[in-house]
């Protein structure tokens, strides 16, 4: 019997050249692995294929509600955001998708895995280091780090010449990568970041704002600790959810992102996201946290969330400090509950009111009209010991010189006016 | 003599009521000072109801070029946002007009100073540190603090038995401040944070998304270290930059923001901001760090523009930590530098390409076509390395359990498409 | 029936005048409560002296093992130290003092607690904060911040006035707080940060470096989890092994820290604490984790311990920051379990080997002698695209300047060394 | 005419090998360059060594000053520490004499600069980093990661079949590196964690606490800016100053280091170090920042402090960040100048004073006997607002719960004392 190897399966062009590429290099079974994660796929017609192709076997996995609700909803609770822009719609699937093929091959008794990704991404960082945390013991195969093939034309004749039916002919199109959550957009005008995107010919979720309708629509999400578990009032699991919120916020063009970004492999590249669904999710969260969170604690949750985008992006999904970082956001996430209303109109999302059960917006507090339970005489107070450090240092500095003059002179230029 | 005390005098009711009162309370006469940091006032009419209402002085400041220059530049190539929405336009101005106030008060050898804050709010703390910060001899008066007057009612019939002009008759607007940078909204419907904003009725500065044009408008801001100098191709002072783009972006309805917000002194408040031209130079701002700052910096500043933010909000600029805060700033914008063309549309701001002579983005090695600065085969050696600690991880579990498992059972859940 | 009062007792002269004066001021009945958080205390003896003072009953709440297991502990396994030197003794207890205190309140239906914290020290903050985390509606009453007795003599002559039998008298000591896990000692040559403190007058627990034994000693702990279970191969109680630490590590005058600390309220002030086993425990913990712990989970614990000293100290344990920064530190805590050997030798602690089952380091990785499981041309990739944004940087640079410089001059120094 | 290498030459056995190596595998001339950072070396044996190897030239740049000045005192401002414990010893030298390579390599006009750093540890990512960011156009070549050769014994076999005289025989000793503010031990008992290492084997600057004298010895330093500048009382220039502190560190024991590190390449190892008056000079400037800083910036650094180490151990010396906080360091470093005494004791340093012109301790605010400067009745309102998010959230649960208890039910459990 041959050696099994197990391949991430796509059903394009790039994966499907590299069955006959392993064989012929490898002398083993290719056992294809179709992950979905609600990407546009017609999963018949790429079975057939990768068997036509010369797959000894291809499988389907269906793993869009694990992806939702163990793969999302996580970052979407931490706000992560990689850069201030990317919601993470690959970062999230890669390592799902690298820990079941590495089921697949724990139960083909495979020998190795391969994939797809090129050596200058991100996504062969998620999938090698997916594959490590669950089977360090297995081959990774990654056949664009290593073969002469340098070009979509070169891969055509590759399967030409061995007779095999290509999947698709030559496209002068974007890099893309969808899932649930998102599409992702490379290539072509976006290698220069002089230009402007091409919205109209890119697009495959949104409408450009121009497109969008006249009239603003109204969504209003609810929340149960930090989870959105109903759109509009009609509750609903997280992959009809996020479905519907595409469908809502693609129609008002909002949650395309256009961003220069640092990625792990230490270069800079340009992409363009598209999240619909996802870009509402994330501000109704925020405002409902703006609401439910107190000050420390939504600040430090800002470094939390800010390094969970860091760790997600770079592939370090199953790690001790990712699985830290979701214990701190789920603790602080037992009170983000309740309701928020947005408004989409035109490419933009604005708030348009939140409730919650547990909202720390006190109103006999906050209210002008003071109730009881605030006395604006402990403000004095407050402010003298709040203040007592640049007390202490201003009488430390008239030690030394007198009149306005901080010690150093920086901040002791007059502003001239009163002269 | 009589003793002196400087008042931060707006010519609004607050502080236009503490003239007799702090006449009739003790027994000095009153130095009225404007600071004009770019609100909308007419200081002559404002003078003359100082001297009317019994101030022995009114001056007025015009401190707009220092306010841009030294407050609001800093804050904008800090990056500097409050909870992820608030652009501190109140917060920068603060610090200026204590420190004026205090100038004049040397000038003057006033005892004291007095200003019209609440007991509720942040201003008091800003105005507090401010004056604490280059007089920390000097008495601080905050009347809303201790008097019995507890409504505008109560001030306006204060003035009235006093035979003193009122300068506007019962209101029943918004609590508003406002000055070159931005206005911000509190009260009425804001109140309740379920309240959608009415901002037909609220805004000033902004007209709201439907009423902006049908057709975008594209504006190109160029930067020399991290300081916008130009607005379409035409070298500005920043004050004019400002105006000019509170004009542009205004008109397209963007920069509006609405915000639960936490207080420095404790409780949960909810405001609007207009800031049209800030909303722009920020998103500009960051488009171009972007491209010009490399991936540990911009992580690190992500930090450093929270801290910053929160810096700014609480009253502590005049601070060590803020001055050392502006040192790591500045240090990183040397390179900021370059032109960002956005598009403003329906009250939202896209990104619509930048350049930089300091760019970081390098064609020859982002290209899918590489060149030959980046090896593909480098890729293997660095994920390698890069997941040692995950390799290493996953063996030492190995060591503990069979199969694809975690130590603590958490991971280890099979997704269950592969049984 | 009066109203009652929940005193805060500790049988010292502070809280023995707190009792007639609550009465004389309150018209009440007075509840005292001692909580046994493991000082120094003849128990009997105070409740004797509280109700011959006057209080109307006195409990004494032995809480030492809640103290261990859900205050130190968490502080342990985050390794929080305030300003790189305190251990927190008696930031940690405050908050359960303030807890039981409440539960006494609600079980007598008291209106109000009362405590003997000073005006301008860090337990008022905390005793307070405790206080309001389970009972807003409570009363709390500070006598040292509204009375007119401003010393000890005026105390104790309070005392003698109403002929009520004085605890102590006249005291030229330090001030001190102790509890099982340390003591603290303020006040006399401390206030002058010039000068040495006079460790042989002052320590309790521990011995001056110069007194103890001339051989070193070695001790063993045994973690699980981050929490020790075991000295010296004896598993024990967390009380009992606290003890057993401080008799070891007192004999070697290890543990002992002088510190000039930034206050809740403002101000710096000077202590010198004892917490013998306590440094051996934080030492112990830090060597496993250097085992046990990842670099990226080891760095961002780093903040997270800073964060936790920062909650702790200033009195903010009862908060949902505090509960997620200890859900984050749990989550690290997983595998954080072996023994730790430790030499003990004149005030110092050192590393003498540590071994866990769950250890990182890999000699067939580490090891000079190169295993299959480090390939050192991996390396060569590693170091291309880990320093890949340092050569684009450098390649911008080339591009505006010839030779070694940089653009901003500032690295471009040559070290003239090659002239 | 041949093409030149520039070769890191230390006249030790690796490096001596290179130069016959070099020129059998790249034809070339080889120019031997000694970076002197303060190591024991004599430079003339060596530089003869280099020549007679084989060697065209070879110079000895002697920048122990500028080492000093631009690197380790960069370094001691920031306070860096790496995993709380390394003082960078290594870590600061390595960008150093990477810079001087490339000086030489231009004087020179050579295509390439080879290094004698294996695959497996930091220096190659620090002598390769520092090299690209003045360099992007020179190879580097670090023949450990390429050539067959496997150990030191195959090193001296290469020597001697080509009669090349063998710098040193076998050695069992552990591999070290040393300059002027510290030595590294790796190796032998050490690459077992669980060993105590043999201190009276390995120490070379330090002698073993126990070989301490028995009296204790005080030190004094005066700093200026951040800056050692004296040692009891003599000024000296940062040469000598760490000379001297060496010696008077090394005399007692104290700067001795062992510790489980995470490498940049992924991998723990483990070291000791010896930095006896680098550990002083730490311990002294710490002492001086707790008398010099306020709350917030000490809280600030000590994250820059963190990452400052994280960049510096990281190779990441010459790179935007590094230079960013440097600049924020340098600003916190304005006041930190005065004089901090130490005592130096069988291992172990302990404060022993401190004083500063720019001190924030303010005796008439922090002495129990009250001056003026500080209202204990302030501290009533401070905590009512600074604990106001607490009440807060307990009047929200409240709306919950009747008792004691916590929304989530943690905090909720009774301490069970008061049943």
């Amino acid at each position: 019997m041959k050696k099994k190897i197990v391949l991430a399966y796509s059903g394009g062009l790039d994966t499907t050249v590299i069955i006959p590429w392993l064989k012929e290099n490898y002398d083993c079974d290719i056992i294809a692995v179709c992950v979905d994660v609600g990407q546009e796929a017609d999963w018949e017609t790429i079975k057939q294929r990768a068997l036509t192709t010369g797959a000894s076997a291809c499988y389907v996995a269906d793993v869009k509600k694990e992806y939702v609700e163990n793969y999302v909803w996580p970052a979407l609770k931490a706000g992560a955001v990689y850069e201030d822009k990317y919601l993470l719609g690959t970062s999230t699937a890669r390592p799902l998708i690298a820990k079941v093929l590495v089921e697949y091959a724990r139960k083909e008794k495979a020998v190795a895995i391969a994939h797809g990704a090129t050596g200058k991404g991100n996504d062969q960082v998620r999938f090698d280091l997916g594959i490590m945390a669950f089977a360090p013991d297995l081959e990774i195969i990654a056949p664009w780090r290593t073969w002469d093939i340098k070009s979509r034309e070169e891969e055509i004749e590759y399967l030409e010449k061995r007779g095999i039916p290509v999947p698709m002919k030559k496209s002068d199109s974007y890099s893309r990568d969808d899932n649930l959550w998102h599409i992702s957009h490379e290539g072509l005008e976006l290698e220069d970041p002089a230009n402007e995107p091409n919205l109209e010919r890119m697009l495959k979720m949104t409408v450009p704002p121009e497109k969008a309708p006249d009239k603003a629509e109204y969504v209003e999400i609810e929340f149960e600790q930090g989870i959105p578990v109903a759109v509009n009032g009609k509750r609903m699991d997280g992959v009809s959810l996020i479905k519907t919120l595409n469908k809502i916020g693609g129609a008002h063009g909002v949650g395309i992102v256009d961003l220069v970004e640092n990625r792990v492999v230490g270069m800079k590249s340009r992409g363009v996201y598209e999240t619909p669904g996802g870009a509402i999710l994330y501000y109704a969260h925020q405002e409902l946290e703006h609401l439910c969170l107190d000050r420390q604690t939504y600040a430090f949750k800002q470094m939390v969330s800010q390094k969970m985008a860091e760790v997600i992006y770079g592939g370090l999904w199953f790690t001790p400090l990712r699985e830290a970082l979701s214990a701190f956001v789920d603790s602080t996430q037992r009170t983000v509950s309740g309701k928020v209303r947005l408004k989409l109109y035109k490419g933009s999302i604005s708030a348009a009111g939140s409730t919650s059960p547990y909202s720390l917006y006190n109103t006999s507090i906050a209210s002008f009209t003071t109730g009881e339970l605030y006395n604006h005489a402990d403000a004095k107070g407050f402010i003298r010991l709040y203040g007592l450090p640049v007390l202490v240092r201003a009488l430390m500095e008239q030690g030394f010189v007198k009149g306005t003059q901080h010690i150093d002179g920086t901040e002791a230029k007059s502003s001239g006016v009163a002269g």
